[in-house]
């Protein structure tokens, strides 16, 4: 497979976090490990260590952790087993479950709900929908909200705050709703950010820290918080087709990831790239779509602009803003600073 | 990540063929691209090279490829794909499907029909469901078969030889039936048989060639045989949750099975050594539950026999026969000789 | 059973058009067949007449008709049978699937996709949608359209003129997308309307002809006109539960409707009652939420005319609008001229 | 609709127990209640009433009861409520679930699994399935049991009795399952039985009152014992389509058939028929597939014999019986004597 066959014409991508293969030291662990024999599904020791690293960090031995392989899968399954088939689940418009999932969660049976057009939920958009359904109690004509999704970070690049997710999740425990957050980059949500890792069991009632996007080659990994959700999980994980056979996999890149500060270092390293790039266009006052502080960026851009950038990089196209067009530019754990100042000079 | 960390205290696993990572070839083919960029969703060249390869052996140019990650997921899709929703679909009791994929096709709405107890169908099997159905043609109170489900080799060992599936396929093509080739276990289906790899496309409409469980570490790559069935296929992987971000693993890994000959070497000299175990434990009187040629063989053993095994190999207990108990041993492209040996001598 | 039982202290209903039981006719010849024997399951004589002077009204002898129960679960057969799983129906955010059936789309796995938060669609709202879609070709991270979902007439009681459906119906077929007709209330469209009966399967791929609401104790008639909706419905009306037993109950009540005329002229009498209601309102300055032309009238009021209202009526409470509510009155088949005055004078 | 233009060729129908319509006094209150105005979907007096009068039978006042319209309907909602998704009900292999219903479970997404091919669960069949269970405890690649289902009477006109069902009942619980009678035919069950009305309670968990089948027009009255199952029901009737606008039509059914003795009259009768005919035929030596002391009886015959009947008889043909034939010959509450008397004189 010699270098030659790849036919992107030389392009650097910034298109998406997930263009390389995995972190160094994780294909090192993968290499180390390879002939070691482990026990199928995950119940292996490797998974176990894996586990009681992700507890040692999250300070909490009282969760839940089962690693599954994709983001929508993961969706998928943590919405399907919490939920009983009339119940929804609310999200924000651009909600990756919402239009990017090819109705992974409809085809479980489960609606899903939009309450707002913004790029974040907050917990007036969420009251506002309990009490209007608490007000219709025992209507059976309508669907029953029963869970928040939230993206943390969002499908947009925004963070939440300590004080945001507190108060949608005392709202959620008040009107009996369970708060998830899906964390498929859940490694760049803590910088510029007053929450820290060991804070989300006391966030929400279930989350999945994202390994695809920060630095595995694959994997998710779900935190069950709220006691209620557990029963049964790993059925629903072989139910829809998401156990795998080699386990070990997913435990050797979490174990990798978290048995010391990994996870955190490249979501510092990949944050910082993006928030210098960030800078630097603010500077020749390139507009942004939102105010992210994450690795993705949503630039707003010029047709013009658009075609300069395409003859080196490849970007992700998310739309029109009037007559300009918003493109998505996202950092990793791979990316170089050189090629960040080659896109910079674009400007 | 040290082995002292294993708790399975030194034994021997014989219990599966995914015990370890995969091929030598396939991890130097992950470290050796790790670095490069590739589009997402497995449109990248190096899914497209896998795909040419498999179509090479194949001798044939005019089938869909897609790369899945896990078997239950890939019988899932396949089927639900394949079928209306009041359409079932015809398998043995032992049918993996059946009986240990925790209701996948069942999630997916379609009913899985057991019309033999035998570990193999026949054309007579499935003509005389046909028959019957034909008789009430109709009947709006009957799940409508529609598709054959056969794991090839069989989830006992056991192999179809050319004729035999040939007249099952001619029943579902008299019939109006699709037939599915499950080859979870594909590599070791090409020994001491007559069907070779390039007449696949020829006996069935729909098949899938086993990663998993032949080398790599972890994948399934269907190929659509009938062009009705082709249609739209990408978007039931996406929305079942199985559309990995990074897909090249997925490509890298079946460019490396199937760039030589890599997949059928790994076949032919993992069922080399269960035939030779097969051998020796037929010297030695050892029964089996069933004549596989493949890598899985079914001894029926003591009590006194299995407690012995257990003190220096783990293998897989299968259920009670009489007094007895039926073990499988599996061997994989990892399982050395040696290990084989002191196994055998156990007897 | 005796009047004395009612516990609605003898308010009068005007909250919906499903208070009473049934039009003397149907009565009267549910009645008379009491004992006749006929065959189950709707595959009796009576049925076929009624499928046979539905056809005549519909000048079109190249329809099938199938007759259902509840219109709720006629929407999900409907649309569970025409689209595969990854394929979504298009609706007015007020759509009845939408919001009304408590995900009885969803539950069978489909995605209700709102695309205008107006009353009505226009061919202009579907074509923005098919056009972006067509952009995004092959991109299997959407839900795929594929069928546009109208009652008619529609939920706020708005009809769409000939022109209006002859349009989106265009639209439709330009982007191969099925056109689906809700007729809940369809005898009451076609008063102050252009459209007729027999227009009905040039202008739209499948439809249903409400009896529940019309006239009927229960009971709703699909028609389908495009040929590709036509295999295997029945299997999906047994397999969703909604197969009569005693299937000529809906042949004696449709045959009863659609014999003569007396579907029309329950239509026509109802909507005349309507219209009436609404002159005399809008002579005293009441405002009306849409302008309907069918037997279902949204006016809005204040509290002090509710509270006025429900001290001799039951209306239905649809929600606020500023400081003042949106109550729905409906007139029947059995509605009285007096209890409609009676209601005007409250004003 | 005239007599003449049925065309059955005036031949007596005894192929099932839903060929007329309902029993006198159900039409009579239909006609009496027809244009009360009563609230919709099963808000009103009437399904209190009715609700009342099953209770006070039941002599239980601690059940939850709601009124479903279709068999198939009613045994898809009960199952799906009660069940998480990898959850599946045993059945026998003849169980209406298991073959008359197209899939209605499956396509909720629930697994039926048949543990016996005879025509009666025993506890044994089931206990043994439990322990199998059990020993698996955990292994997340199978189904989970979790409900038993049974038709009382069963499909072949088998009566449980009480010290069979207490003893499938306590199995049940000793191993956390549900226990789940179909009652199609209950008003069958309890002639020739142990077993009485009120017992039902305290012999399961949830169980249906059938009403299509004995002498209602349509209906089913749910009865839920368990207070798990109780919540969020309506909802399920309301998302699978079952809700009937018109609910009064269920409650006044079954008010007729409960605020006395009707109900067990029509039982009483109906089998007095079928022993009737079942005395009758021993005495001339024909044979019954099955000793039914029920409504429904199989008898055995040549096939000479079936040409014979079907000169002047609709009966129900069930499959072969070595060289001869198996039919059904079902009384009902509208049944005469001198029919029967008619057809054993065939005999």
């Amino acid at each position: 497979m010699t270098k030659e066959l790849i036919n992107y014409d030389n392009k650097i991508m910034l298109n998406c976090d997930y263009c390389e293969g995995a972190h160094q030291n994780i294909i090192n662990a993968l290499v180390d490990t390879n002939l070691q024999q482990t026990l199928g599904y995950g119940d292996d020791y490797i998974c176990d260590l894996a586990k009681k690293c992700i507890k040692k960090h999250l300070k909490n031995d009282n969760v839940d952790i089962h690693f599954l392989i994709v983001g929508t899968s993961t969706n998928q399954i943590v919405i399907s087993s919490c939920l009983k088939s009339y119940e929804g689940v609310l999200t924000v418009d651009s909600g990756h479950i919402n239009i990017h999932e090819t109705g992974a969660i409809e085809v479980t049976g489960h609606k899903v709900i939009s309450i707002t057009n913004n790029y974040k939920l907050t917990a007036d958009d969420v009251e506002k929908f309990c009490i209007n359904q608490q007000n219709q109690d025992g209507n059976e004509h309508y669907v029953q909200g029963k869970m928040v999704f939230i993206a943390f970070p969002t499908e947009y690049g925004l963070l939440y705050s300590k004080k945001e997710l507190e108060d949608i999740y005392n709202i959620c425990k008040k009107y009996d709703f369970y708060l998830y957050l899906d964390g498929a980059r859940l490694a760049f949500a803590f910088n510029n950010n007053d929450i820290k890792f060991e804070d989300l069991p006391n966030l929400c009632d279930i989350f999945y820290i994202g390994g695809t996007k920060c630095g595995a080659l694959f994997g998710e990994a779900v935190v069950i918080v709220n006691d209620k959700l557990k029963e049964g999980f790993r059925f629903n994980i072989k139910q829809r087709g998401a156990l795998l056979a080699k386990g070990r996999l997913l435990g050797i890149q979490f174990f990798e990831l978290f048995k010391d500060n990994l996870y955190f270092e490249i979501g510092k390293n990949t944050v910082f790239l993006a928030m210098y790039l960030k800078e630097k266009l603010l500077e020749k006052n390139v507009k942004f779509l939102t105010n992210s502080f994450t690795n993705q960026q949503f630039i707003i851009i010029t047709n013009e602009q658009y075609n300069k950038i395409n003859e080196h990089f490849i970007v992700n196209y998310c739309g029109n803003y009037n007559n300009d067009i918003i493109v998505r530019v996202c950092t990793s754990w791979a990316t170089k600073k050189k090629d960040i100042d080659k896109f910079i000079k674009l400007f």
